[in-house]
């Protein structure tokens, strides 16, 4: 498995619309493409940034959408609402659970 | 439920040892203080960052943890191993799954 966690900056204002925006490119695009498994869209307190939690099968996956022409206006007009992006593509390194579940 | 996503920038040389770093906090403290859900950590493929996708029960519940002197000397560690670290405190705004499951 493959994980996209990508940290956008945004002004106050643009944050639920970008929310919105993810939304939309998700649910259009996203989730119909070989290898998505899912995205979890959260909104910061402090009003400034946007973390997208992605899961993908594989990189190889990841890559292939990464070139759809189907999904590149999605991620253009994703990073035209933000301020700066960080997507950081990454493999889970261990999962610990609270001892009180 | 409240999320925190905190994205360290490390050098290459540091990537496994912060990793172990916050694998011993979470499995020496963190996971016995109240409200503490789960925490997965991440490797990027770059080598030059770890991802930290932690969940709470509650934003009260990490601001305690924020202040308890058991805490205080992991997180004091992990942010002297590390260059940079952007920890960004969000609540789940959506959740979407791949429509091939």
């Amino acid at each position: 498995m493959c994980t996209l966690v990508n940290v956008f900056a945004v002004k106050p204002e643009n944050q639920q619309p970008l929310i919105d925006l993810l939304v939309e490119a998700v649910e259009h695009t996203m989730k119909q493409l070989p290898g998505f498994i899912s995205s979890n869209l959260h909104k910061s307190y402090d009003g400034k940034q946007v973390v997208n939690y992605v899961q993908w099968r594989s990189r190889e996956d990841f890559e292939t959408m990464m070139h759809n022409p189907l999904a590149q206006p999605h991620m253009q007009a994703a990073a035209a609402l933000a301020e700066s992006y960080n997507p950081v593509l990454c493999e889970v390194s261990k999962v610990m659970e609270s001892v009180q579940r």
